[in-house]
């Protein structure tokens, strides 16, 4: 039986190791950027593969990432298992009835939102074919076709993490753009499916073409309606008689799996079966929280990080990076999907600031475009440099759209009790006994961290402190001040052990004291930071875990786990 | 670059598909036998490897596992993953302060667990060879060693399963079980790297023998001290400054990746890495329980059964099956671990019942000793015929440990809050309008589920009921009676929309009526059920969500996620 030598699993675990570690790390940087996570994600795939580590130091790369053989097998096969998982997810965030809620503004978004990029991709590429970098050799039809998809998918993930961030998720305007995105990736899919059907019949595929794309229609059909029906009728029976969230867990992934193969073996690509399979799984209201939670998290963080990475192996960034292709496809892409999406808003009655808005929302391609564009290369359909040109255009867009919804929507900056923490105006151990000295002493920290005058803060606060005291019971006080200039909300926290009495009406002194700073112009931030405190803090458990941190980090990491998680998918 | 076919890709897909859901369903099948559900699983092998549909139907055997080309290396390449991460898993099931608040006691038994089947084992291979199956060509001594360290090896995970199962996991005496085998795991896996270390040496390994055993030693030391400290160190940061649970998820599979590079390149397996790793990363106070059950879950119920599954497509356990071996290897094992783990308890005090109970608690081999023979029979020390009698030798001591406790201990079975319900017992909307009627119609429903006479049940629920009303507010009541002769308690269900006045405290009427009958020989069990109900319906969400169930799998379903999760690894 063929295995791999032991040399080969060492190489095999290592270049894991790397692709996951770097892949990870740069990851998150690119969130603490501001930016999607599928950016860092790619950019280490750049630097480990051929476009720097391949150039700087030929060796390493070809010990980790051999070409040929069992490794480059190997690696390959894990890779597209990693893809067949991260649409399983991606299926699981389609949410069916968000889009029926929503009705006809969502639909409107939707059909414009594809039809005309899709055209224009389509003209462009039927009618400058060489400027998008259409080799002699390729079907010119299903070039055109290919490149007009390509443009017209949205990137459900990336426009769900955008929004969540400017606190747009649950609003109107949010619910439109996400249903209207999820509407797209639904058509899109199936759009793109039956061309990669034509291709694969193109190419020799042994199934006729009417074949293909009435086997691609019919599972669609049947996993939207029947396959649905069913995964919702077995769920409860899954959850009672098998172990949970084992069963569950087992059963979403072989569905997946199965899927997967079925549509490989139809001729398209794999990912579209477990895309499928996920929305049936996850349009289930019995699949419980948790279950999606494991699903998600395991594959958003492990899976989807190794698959993305492994993209910047297959091809060299640097010498396939054509300047002119690049902004020609990102003007393309850009022109055609903003005014799609901003039409269609209009078309359904928005406003106009709200409909470029859902504009620019629409025009993220992250995650998706990518993957589009890595099939049409493995199918021949493009070459490296349409390639190179769709990611960037992929990652450009992505960026874009936060920061062109803010400006457009002129949106404050939410604020984030947890960024509102610094280690600067941590104190671990107030030395104060007094109101008077915890205050004095947490408005010295919260000044040094945000470099301010202490003397007026001092006042403002110990002035309303004065006025009424600010312990709020269970060991917790909540000293605040509102001052003219501050720019973002500041909380200064002060532990002490032994308490300190801030009057509060249960007569218990406080062992956590936060001092909150907030800017005179919001004048609900203050309040807010407060509430988010005392709910905090309204299980007592909480105070005692905060009374066991040793130093800030553990302090962060505590709140951290205690607030509601940031929504997984770090492709978004 | 070297990459798998559209056809490849299918069957890898398809084989993946085919193994996990065969594993599972067979796996979840054993546990309902009170079986380990890694019986299960290398069962689904077994059915779809050489032995069986490689003899029954050989083209789809054929097609699925291929033994040759790229199928075969890739599915070689991702079992291989499954092993390392399930021993990232049990790692992290390790927590060394028990051993230590254990101390003494726990040490004796684990010495003396590990020392006498060694010495017996060794022995017997050195002595008799050929009766255990030595190959003439085979080293003697290191035939000797690795039989010795492969009975001398327990299984965590199913020894911790079998305690929980049996209510023992928490009391001394399994306190006692689990530090004595966490202390043997340690060692025996220490003791069994050096063996494969020798091993790689003697196969022509490039390292040198002391040099190799220096760099085991060397990395288990720091591993378990600095690396550990490390861990803990790091944690609070990733959880602080990175994605939660994003990060420490994405950092211990990174670790285990490294790890496990690392002692493959040594030259031992690379299990006994990432085992490390999980011995290091589960230690930390700062690992949060969500980030471990993620992993927990993921592991346990896609990797693991892919891994065990895979084993019986190695090796034809039909033709290799040889009756003497088989029972003289189960011999021995039993022998060695049974004296050797009682010997220790006695030594360390334990009267003679507890002391045999721990001895065959210790017994149980499961997992661990399945994976130790096929490293051997992957190095080449043992053949097949040995390998089966060791697969089956750990599956029957694992089997016979449950049992064997309940019988030296006289254990009543415990009772399970899930197992008391019924389909027949379960009244999704009751006629009765009176409490009268509630109970007339609920006794009629369970005498139907337990074969009892309704006229005596009915008499005893009334006459207790007419006594004292049950309604114990928040909508819930708990009518009840002991009744001579039950061999286990019993609750019938009974729903009421329009509620039905029991007379409770809070004056609001039950919507969700529980009859609890119990044995009139077990006084506890009725308080104990009463107890776990009135605990689970103490948040008004439990009672709206049970009004919201169709029928009794929603319902059982929904019990089952409301009541803390039984134990993960499905190996156990």
């Amino acid at each position: 039986m063929d295995s791999l030598a032991p040399h080969e699993i060492t190489v095999m675990l290592l270049a894991l190791g790397v692709l996951l570690g770097t892949a990870r790390l740069l990851g998150e940087l690119a969130q603490r950027l501001h930016q999607p996570a599928v950016l860092g994600e790619i950019l280490a795939g750049i630097l480990l593969g051929p476009t720097v580590l391949g150039t700087l130091a030929p060796p390493c790369n070809a010990l980790l990432f051999p070409k040929h053989g069992a490794n480059a097998i190997t690696l390959d096969g894990i890779a597209t298992l990693a893809v067949v998982l991260f649409l399983l997810v991606a299926g699981m965030e389609v949410d069916l009835s968000t889009v029926w809620r929503r009705g006809k503004v969502a639909l409107k978004v939707g059909t414009a939102g594809i039809l005309v990029p899709l055209a224009l991709g389509f003209l462009a590429a039927w009618i400058v074919p060489q400027a998008l970098g259409r080799q002699a050799e390729a079907d010119p039809l299903l070039f055109a076709l290919f490149l007009g998809t390509a443009l017209s998918i949205s990137a459900l993930p990336v426009i769900a993490k955008t929004l969540m961030d400017l606190d747009l998720y649950r609003s109107d305007l949010g619910m439109v753009i996400v249903s209207a995105a999820i509407f797209n990736d639904l058509i899109g899919w199936i759009v793109f499916a039956v061309i990669l059907g034509l291709m694969g019949t193109a190419t020799g595929h042994a199934i006729s073409i009417p074949l293909t794309i009435g086997l691609i229609l019919g599972f669609a059909a049947v996993m939207l309606t029947a396959g649905r029906w069913l995964v919702h009728a077995v769920l409860p029976y899954l959850q009672a008689y098998a172990h949970w969230p084992g069963g569950v867990l087992s059963f979403a992934l072989t569905l997946a799996l199965f899927g997967a193969a079925l549509t490989e073996w139809i001729g398209i690509h794999a990912i579209f079966g477990s895309f499928l399979v996920g929305v049936a799984v996850g349009d289930s209201s019995h699949l419980r929280e948790q279950t999606r939670t494991i699903i998600n998290d395991f594959v958003s963080f492990i899976f989807a990080p190794v698959f993305f990475a492994s993209i910047g192996l297959k091809v060299n960034f640097a010498t396939h990076f054509d300047a002119p292709l690049v902004l020609t496809v990102l003007a393309i892409a850009c022109a055609g999907k903003l005014a799609g999406a901003t039409l269609g808003a209009r078309w359904g009655g928005m406003p106009a600031r709200d409909a470029w808005a859902v504009g620019f929302g629409m025009n993220a391609r992250g995650a998706m475009e990518i993957i589009l564009g890595l099939l049409a290369l493995e199918a021949g359909v493009i070459r490296q440099r349409l390639f190179v040109a769709l990611v960037i255009m992929a990652l450009v867009t992505s960026m874009m759209s936060g920061p062109a919804m803010q400006i457009i929507l002129q949106l404050r900056k939410p604020w984030r009790l947890l960024k509102a923490f610094s280690s600067k105006a941590f104190l671990r151990e107030l030395a104060a006994v007094s109101r008077r000295e915890a205050v004095h002493e947490l408005t010295a920290a919260a000044c040094a961290a945000g470099n301010l005058d202490e003397n007026d803060v001092e006042s403002a606060v110990w002035t309303r402190e004065e006025a009424m005291p600010t312990g709020i019971g269970k060991g917790i006080a909540l000293p605040h001040a509102r001052l003219p200039g501050l720019r973002e909300p500041l909380v200064a926290v002060g532990i002490s052990e032994a308490g300190i009495d801030f009057d509060a009406p249960d007569g218990e002194p406080a062992h956590g004291i936060f001092l909150i700073l907030t800017p005179q112009e919001d004048p609900g931030a203050q309040l807010k930071i407060a509430a988010e405190l005392s709910h905090l803090f309204h299980d007592r458990q909480m105070l005692a875990k905060v009374l066991r941190v040793k130093n800030f980090a553990e302090f962060l990491a505590l709140m951290k786990s205690a607030t509601p998680p940031q929504p997984a998918s770090p492709a978004a």
